[in-house]
């Protein structure tokens, strides 16, 4: 399976009125929490690797999870798929103390409110990320390689459609823009 | 809080008749599998630390969960007690991918069947552990310094009903025997 996702800068409450005008489904709202850790042995940075514990509550039901996850170097650059393997956890808290009794030091925390919705086939969530600012992501997944373009192309649309300029698609990281900022 | 732990070899299936006699109320039986790791950039064997996953099923119901433990170095050669951090995990699998992905290596597994039993306040646990052998445990939780006495010299006359020998008391882990054997 591929994933086409496509992120821009935006102003959040000009999207949410675009999309209410297109009829988009909302779906949910929740805010993440992800704090990153530093290894004790080796760079992430020049591994390209990921250790991450992720809180996330939502806005709705007030239902919280936490979940932790690593995430391996890129396989090729061609795919930019990378190995990943995450599972929940009972207690952040306590999770967060295993990491840092063993060397890892919490090093970057990266909180936002996700709104997703739902509109032709594409997922839109739009990000407030503390301290970064606000983003829109339109994402989907496609089964087969040759529906890639097609698929990047109908994103492009639907950014469109939102009032939003696909020229300026950002490739980073909110972690990225985070310690850039 | 204090805890009065005694362990001591034993022939499980005479000892069983005797807590049937001593009309023990029988509590639970479950299986615990430890795999405990190895870190990547220290000896866990010298700072004295451990970092163990456990999946524990219950004999009767069938259900299982899955633990992460992170035990620190011995705080006081007095009151032998630790620092100890442990959370629930989803999936003992993915939890054991994130740890070997990090650099930590599964060093040595322990898998024993438990059977615990409650007589006189004590808690009695016979212990069947592959390749290591069988051994009761007696433990009790006292609130008072003052009362750690009289605490073991009940594990103690406990043990004796039981057909064990107190002076047969071992204080190395399952861990350390599996790795001695």
């Amino acid at each position: 399976m591929y994933e086409v996702e496509v992120k821009v800068p935006a102003d959040l409450e000009a999207v949410r009125t675009r999309l209410e005008g297109l009829g988009a489904d909302r779906e949910r709202a929740i805010v993440q929490e992800d704090t990153y850790y530093d290894a004790p042995h080796r760079s992430f940075v020049e591994t390209d690797e990921a250790l991450r514990i992720r809180r996330e509550s939502s806005r709705e039901s007030g239902a919280d999870k936490t979940r932790i996850t690593y995430k391996g170097p890129l396989l090729d650059d061609e795919s930019k798929s990378r190995e990943e393997f995450e599972t929940a956890v009972g207690d952040g808290g306590t999770m967060d103390a295993i990491l840092t009794n063993l060397g890892f030091d919490p090093a970057a925390t990266v909180r936002k409110e996700r709104e997703r919705f739902a509109l032709e086939g594409y997922t839109i969530t739009l990000d407030a990320v503390d301290d970064v600012g606000e983003y829109v992501e339109v994402e989907i997944d496609v089964e087969d390689e040759a529906d890639l373009e097609t698929a990047r192309e109908g994103a492009y649309d639907v950014l469109e459609q939102l009032g939003l300029e696909p020229d300026d698609q950002l490739r980073t990281s909110y972690l990225g823009l985070l310690l850039e900022s």
